[in-house]
């Protein structure tokens, strides 16, 4: 009996075939384009190169390369699921951009009925996607892509309202994603892995281990994140100063948390060997830690030194706290996401609050407004009119003070976490359909079972004996 | 006797050394730089960053990642024609792009007797050089590097001609190169493989499979064409909302053929499970079929739907197709170009027709007749004038109706396969010569032949007995 | 006794903890935004798509591939020191460019005591990290990650210091960086390594092979290095046609390198066999030696000249010169740098001086002196109001004769290389402490010294005993 292989030939045609069609019929009846791609709106004032796709898309093609390659490649770390992690994940990155064009679309993007189609939406659908493929960190190798379809079918609309809802009603500062993305798709994805909960993968499994050339593979990954990484971070901020800062602090965080990663694996480890698994992972944490305030001005230094911290957390993490959340909460989580999502969004999301708490006009000048848009005077303001003669087009405000507009990002946080771990609860509860044909334990982990495998001497459990026996000993 | 080894070490260095005297030559006489290249007319005018060089250099560096590290990686599939496949493309991509410097520069970049070259060239350069590579993928495994610079020698000069002539005389809408790119390199490189027919290979051959690690070799090939395809679709599109749509059209119908590929990767394989092959071909078939209608108003569904319609026809083709035309037609296509670029290409053009058919100024609005341009009205046409008010610099077009655009268009498509397929089988002749050196059957699928290989024990063949004897056998 | 391994525990932590530090404590007391990071500066006529982010970050986005990807794979080539290559490169990489960061910017970015930090600084930054990588692959595997740190440590200052000497005493013109970066690195990297010499590795090393994997690896570094190199060559020239004609000349160069390259291969290895050492380094050859004229009137045939001398130079410095040095010169160059950095280096400088000679108005136009500005008339000569009026915003400059500047460039090359050769020494004693942990010369080339490796049968030297003889014997 193969649970999960000849059943997959059925049921996971008839759930694309089916998802399809109503995806084409939702496209057909509400997708539209958006002013800068509908040939109609070419007037004799447009100018070709002020399109918007030229701003949008040299940070969209970087974001692409991340979500295929640099996922795809980071995924494909277990010596016999490299198929699963680098196909599954462009499995699920496929579909779930299709589906949050419709979904964040409906909520976010559409007038007069129709979704307004641009290169901005994919951008927004790739970090909705961002979402989805950190939440299959954690439960990767043990679900079937029919599983990881049904979760991104659940866990796009949870997170498309949980976005839209903190957006229009908390209105928060989070250029980066830290509360939004890495928050919301860490609880999720540990609250989809606690109720998948394997007792007996807390003993050990024999395939789940790396090889020399899958370790190699999965570097890969992380670099294709690292290079890119500031594109993500500054691909929603403001255009201008603001999206420069975002560049630069991203990469000053990631050059210190590399730096950091590596000397904490060497002191962390057995007689001062580096674990590829730390370099892997760990060397990414500044990435997110400074992404809530990625687009303040925070100072370089800051920057740095949210790097450092956040790597330390994050590392700490790995060794100290992850193995207690599978032994004793029942929280198996595969790549460790809650190290380099969450404890580090946390992080990132705090120094976020600390950024907004001390922002002055003496720092930032009268653009101060433009990027904590929520405290800029409300319309009617004397003061309105004052700071529009100094950056023209400001838009008016809340008129928040810092201590309110850092108290909506508290409540963000929360409500963005407690979103999440309802969201993947249910989401949970509805994978462990059996019609799902989730794989049996000894099946984890093993391409085998979802696809058809070279037959060559590559796969170490068939090929050296001895390997094999110490493997299904551990 | 080792045909094409040993005999390589005189008649490689040869044509190479002959050839670049004479590129050198023809770019001493004939090359210079554009206007936008050339120092001299740098005015107190120009304003630096209005410099074609921005507009174009963003799109061409994505397509030499598709072109280098896409191709490249998946045409190293075979697990012991890594070497080849990725090498040969770069060989073979090189020499093509400089030879379509010149060529293609002589039929529509040169005036007063120079050929103008700018990064727009460029672009252009690596089109046909995709058209080469394409049709390479027809005979991989089974042609001497020399047979492949032959090859490239007399593809460039008929691409280049026959798209001279289609531009110049037929004037079609063809964005995507879903006519000129894709239906002439299938038709082309097919044509080649039925010249070298080889009747032994369809008995099956040792070597003609894939190992683990090229499988993910392989896709990561088919991911980086897939994250940059967009690119490539819109590089030489108007610039504005045209290009805005081509990138548009191009990532829905990747991402609809996505998810259709796996859903019949798995019906029709058996037990279920995925087929690397399918996943890392049939996937990208939505990228070709939205090609000729990229840039037009089609719709957002409609691309959603082409992504579908084309990835069906092109893994039924696989399944089906192919080993007929193997079998009985005696065209042995290694990689399934029919597929990927034929099929593919024939449901582009004909969509790209009924798109044409259907437009109207009521949708595109007057800038209709910019993007349609051969359907703008003649010079001295009163509502010539009445249009560029609307659309300044609308250029004159040819006032064709929709029926006679898109009945150029299908005198297009025939005169295509028509010269593509007999330059393909002239040159096939060419190939057979015996100097060129061409692999012995057994020979065929290994690096051995042409690589100095290292003598490590990842090659299977060595390693294990038990595979040896089946593969010798086989 | 493992030497390197279990010492580095401690030792390395305690380096990078020291330097985490001090660089923040810089970071934090000199580093500030520059005018395009800062939000104090966004005026009432900032227009946010004026911000030098969006003249550099695409540019410096392709040189982070090249760094982190590019660098990683070709230096991974080693059968056992794949980790070793790869991350020791994101190590080294990532320090020196923070560091750098700080001293070039001290040196070159410094306002009213502060580094003004932009975008520009990064790029810049990943110049001088390059430089460290170059130099690193002269002792590619034979240096402990802290012994590397060091090397950093030292070698950007040194580098950094040259650099600013050379700009502001003897003004060159170097756009590729021909001088500054490839002869700086080179020779410093040679020097090191003759410090660093170690008479057992000239009888051969049982691990200094490659793998069929590590080949395919490496040759993916390739790829990306040559698709990028466009970026690299011209990121710090002149906006507008000069940086087009870099583009353009670094593109021709590395097609007439390549194919050359293959030529070459075929010729000088037994049996016309290809070695894929050859394709994976050779080819780049032509992306140094049109280094220093790049961005001149040098016309796309010399570019294609240049790439064809400048890889028939460096092949026949692998095949004929590497032996002498390191059998004669006590010169171990691992990487054969300087074949790929020296030898182009010095033929594109030369080049460069020729390429000066030649300069005319005639060809140039008035922007001659925008592209030389230091031949650009001095303030107060009547011929520079002239010249302004064509190329408004022309600076004065030092009124140099074609000659003049000649030899200041041959004074630039001679002082970078005694300034890196004395550097390199320096800093080869300095690495030859005991205390930074240097690998004994049986662990060389080996990453289970610094690693925990996964316990696979992918290691050949444990898993095919045949193999294993044959290489402990050779």
């Amino acid at each position: 009996m193969k649970p999960g292989a000849s059943s997959l030939r059925v049921r996971l045609p008839v759930f694309v075939f089916a998802v399809e069609v109503v995806i084409l019929g939702l496209f057909a009846t509400f997708v539209a384009y958006d002013d800068h791609g509908d040939a109609r709106f070419q007037t004799n004032e447009t100018k070709a190169m002020d399109n918007a796709v030229y701003k949008d898309y040299p940070f969209f093609a970087d974001i692409q390369v991340m979500i295929f390659l640099g996922f795809g490649c980071l995924l494909a770390f277990f010596r016999l699921y490299g198929f699963g992690g680098m196909v599954f994940n462009f499995l699920v990155a496929t579909f779930s951009i299709q589906w949050a064009i419709l979904v964040q679309g409906y909520f976010q993007f559409s007038h007069d009925g129709k979704i307004q189609l641009g290169v901005i939406n994919l951008i927004n659908a790739e970090f909705a996607c961002a979402v989805v493929l950190i939440s299959f960190g954690a439960v990767l190798g043990k679900t079937s892509p029919l599983q990881l379809l049904v979760m991104a079918l659940l866990e796009v609309p949870v997170f498309a309202v949980t976005e839209w809802a903190v957006l229009k009603y908390l209105k928060i500062n989070d250029a980066g994603g830290s509360i939004l993305i890495h928050l919301f798709a860490c609880y999720f994805g540990l609250a989809v892995t606690f109720v998948l909960y394997r007792p007996r993968l807390n003993e050990g499994h024999a395939k789940e281990t790396t090889s020399y050339q899958s370790d190699i593979l999965c570097m890969m990954g992380t670099l294709f994140l690292w290079v890119f990484w500031p594109s993500f971070n500054s691909a929603l901020t403001l255009k201008g100063d603001d999206q420069h800062r975002a560049i630069l602090h991203t990469f000053i965080g990631l050059c210190a948390s590399t730096l950091t990663a590596f000397a904490l694996s060497a002191l962390l480890n057995k007689n001062g060997k580096l674990s590829m698994a730390d370099i892997q992972n760990v060397t990414l944490a500044g990435g997110v830690t400074v992404g809530a305030s990625v687009d303040m001005m925070i100072s370089p230094a800051a920057a740095y030194a949210l790097g450092m911290v956040g790597c330390i957390a994050c590392m700490l993490g790995y060794k100290y706290l992850s193995p207690v959340l599978a032994q004793r909460f029942r929280i198996q989580d595969q790549c460790g996401i809650h190290n380099l999502h969450g404890l580090t969004g946390l992080i990132s999301s705090a120094a976020g609050i600390y950024a907004i708490m001390v922002a002055k006009e003496e720092v930032y000048g009268p653009s101060m407004y433009d990027t904590f848009r929520h405290r800029a005077p409300k319309e009617g303001d004397p003061k309105l009119l004052e700071l529009q003669a100094l950056i023209p087009g400001l838009q008016p405000g809340l008129g928040r003070s810092a201590r309110e507009q850092a108290l909506f990002q508290v409540a963000a946080i929360f409500s963005t976490i407690a979103a999440a771990a309802i969201g993947g609860v249910l989401t949970g509860i509805v994978l462990k359909i059996p019609y799902l044909s989730s794989p049996s334990d000894d099946l984890c982990f093993d391409d085998k079972l979802y696809f058809v495998v070279p037959q060559d001497s590559y796969s170490p459990l068939k090929q050296n004996k001895d390997t094999h026996k110490e493997e299904t000993v551990a």
